[in-house]
C-alpha cells in the first residue's frame, strides 16, 4: 500500500520565512525555500506568498500531494493550536485572531498544524536534540525576546488556553523597570536585546553590537565579560524559581544571544547553584541548545507526525 | 469476593499528627485521632507512637487489616515518593533519609504511600474540592511558609525528584530580603507568617497576632487592611509569573493565612489581573481552597486510591 511520507515545515518569522520539505522521522531537511517576511507588506500579501511558495517548493520536489503527511507551521506569536488559530503576533501586523489552519487547509488541500515557534523549538529538541529521552526540561530561547516552551512528563505542555511557556514574562523584581507585556521587572525586560544592548552602549560609551560584544568577551575584554555575567546572572535568577517550581532535569538555551558563549552558560549555571534549592539544582542541567538556526523549521515537521500518530516516532 | 474498601489517611504535621479512617471514595471520614508531634522528641519514639497509634486505630474500628486497601500518609518535607523516602523535615529533627514506606509496611503488614503534604492537599482539592474537572491548577497554602504543588493535565505534577512545586521559592525581587533557603527575595521571604507580623509590629508599634489582624481588618480597620493588601500584591506578583508560565485555569489557596478574607483575594486578584498577560489572566480564576484543615488527610486517602488504581475514582 501507498505510505504518504513527506512533511512539509514551515518558520513564519518576523523577519524570514522559511519552508522545507521532510522526510517523515528525519531531522534533515530535503529542500529548504525562504523569503523576508516585510517583503509582503500585509496579512493577504504575506498568506498569498506563503501559499505559492509551499505550491511551488512541492511541485519542484516532484512529488504529489498524496506523498504528503500534512504541513506544520511555526508562527512568532500566541496560538490557539487546537483550532490553528492566531491570536495575534506581535512583531508581523494584521494577523489578529487569524483561522491560519483553516485557510491554509482550503488553499492546499493539506493537513495543516499551527503551534508557536519557541513551543516548536521545543518539540525539535524532545525528538532530535537535547532534551531526547528527557521527563521534564525548560526551553527557551534568547533573541529581541525571551521565548519559553515546556515538556512534561516527556510532552509539550501547552497549558489550558495553549499559551503556556511565557518564560520571559516572569518577574525577577516586582519594582523593576517596565516590560512591553504592561508588568514590570520581567525577564525579558532585563535581558532582551534591546536592553542588553542599552546597556552596553552606557559601559562602552558607544553603540556597539551584539556580534562584537561577543567577540570582544571571547578576546578576554573586561567590560564584554561583565555584560553577558550579569545576563547570566538575571536568567539564572529566573530559572532558580523555575528548578524550583517545575524540578526538570534540563533545561535548554537557543536563539542568537545563546552564540555569547562559555562566560554566559557559566554565569547562568553558577547563579541556578547558588539560588536553586539543592534537591533541584542537583538533578538539573543546563545545556545550549544543539539544533541552531532551523530548529522551529524542524519542530514544524515534528508536529505534524505528533499530531497524526500521537506519539513522537 | 471480599473487597477491601477501608483506607487509613494520617497527616503528619510539624505540630499535630493526624491518623483518620476512610471508606474508600468518599471525603467524610470516619474516625480520627490526633497527638501532638512535639510530644515524642525522637524519630524512634514519634513513628513508634504512629505505628500504635494505626494499630489502635484500626482495631478500635473493629476491622481486619485485609479490609484496608492502604495507608496514606503525607509528611511536611520533600520526599522521593516512588520510594515512598523522606528527605528531610524543615520543623522535626531527626528524619533525614528516612524510609518511611518501607518502614511503615514492615511494621503494619500494608500498603503504605508516602507524599508530601501540600501534594496531598492539591490532590484532595483535585478529586473532591475546587480543583474537580480542572486541567491545570496551582494549588498554594499560606502559612509558616508558602507550600505549592501544581496539577498539570488532570494530575498531580511531580517533577524530575518528586520535589516539584516550591512556589514559596519563586525569587520576586532578585535582590530582596535573605530567605531561608539560601535565596533573596522569595515570596516565602515576602509572605511567610514571620515576616508578616514584622510588618505588622511595625505598623501597629506593638506585637499582634494574626487573628487580631484579620478581624481589625474584617472591622474596617486601615493598618489592618493594608498588611493584607501588601501580602495580596506580593502574592499576586508571584501568581502572574505562574500564570505566564503554567496558563493554568484555576489557582486554589489554602492554609491559615487564606482565611484572611476578601481583601486579600481582592489584592491577589487585581494584581494578576495587571500583571499577568491577558490571553492568560483572562482564563484563570483564584480560589479559596474549600476542604480547609483537613484537606491533607482527605488527600492522603486519595493518594491511596490513586496510586492502587491509577485514577482518581
Amino acid at each position: 500500500m501507498h505510505k504518504p511520507s513527506y512533511i512539509i515545515g514551515i518558520d513564519l518569522g518576523a523577519t524570514v520565512v522559511k519552508i522545507a520539505l521532510f522526510k517523515r522521522g528525519l531531522k534533515r531537511l530535503i529542500l529548504k525555500e525562504t523569503f523576508f517576511t516585510k517583503g509582503y507588506p500585509s496579512q493577504e500579501l504575506l498568506f498569498d506568498k506563503l501559499v505559492n511558495s509551499i505550491n511551488r517548493l512541492i511541485s519542484s520536489c516532484l512529488i504529489k500531494k498524496s506523498d504528503i503527511l500534512g504541513v506544520g507551521i511555526g508562527v512568532p506569536g500566541p496560538v490557539n493550536s487546537q483550532r490553528g488559530l492566531v491570536y495575534y503576533f506581535p512583531n508581523i501586523p494584521g494577523w489578529k485572531n487569524f483561522p491560519l489552519k483553516e485557510k491554509l487547509e482550503q488553499k492546499l488541500g493539506l493537513k495543516v498544524f499551527v503551534e508557536n515557534d519557541v513551543k516548536l523549538m521545543a518539540l525539535a529538541e524532545l525528538k532530535f536534540g537535547q532534551a531526547r529521552g528527557v521527563k521534564n526540561c525548560v526551553c527557551l530561547t534568547l533573541g529581541t525576546g525571551v521565548g519559553g516552551a515546556l515538556i512534561l512528563n516527556g510532552s509539550l505542555f501547552r497549558g489550558s488556553s495553549f499559551v503556556a511557556g511565557e518564560i520571559g514574562h516572569l518577574s525577577i523584581d516586582w519594582n523593576g523597570p517596565n516590560c512591553n507585556c504592561g508588568s514590570r521587572g520581567c525577564l525579558e525586560a532585563f535581558i532582551g536585546n534591546k536592553q542588553i544592548l542599552r546597556n552596553a552602549r552606557k559601559l562602552f560609551g558607544r553603540d556597539i553590537s551584539l556580534e562584537e560584544i561577543s567577540r570582544l568577551a571571547k578576546q578576554g575584554n573586561k567590560k564584554a565579560g561583565k555584560i553577558w555575567q550579569d545576563m547570566g546572572f538575571k536568567l539564572g535568577i529566573a530559572l532558580s524559581g523555575l528548578v524550583n517550581v517545575f524540578n526538570p532535569e534540563k533545561i535548554v538555551i537557543g536563539g542568537g544571544l545563546a552564540n555569547a558563549g562559555s562566560i554566559l552558560f557559566k554565569s547562568v549555571r553558577s547563579t541556578v547553584k547558588q539560588r536553586a534549592m539543592r534537591p533541584h539544582s542537583k538533578v538539573v542541567s543546563i545545556t545550549k541548545s544543539s539544533l541552531g538556526y532551523n530548529a522551529p523549521l524542524v519542530g514544524a515537521s515534528v508536529l505534524v507526525a505528533v499530531s497524526l500518530f500521537k506519539d513522537l516516532n
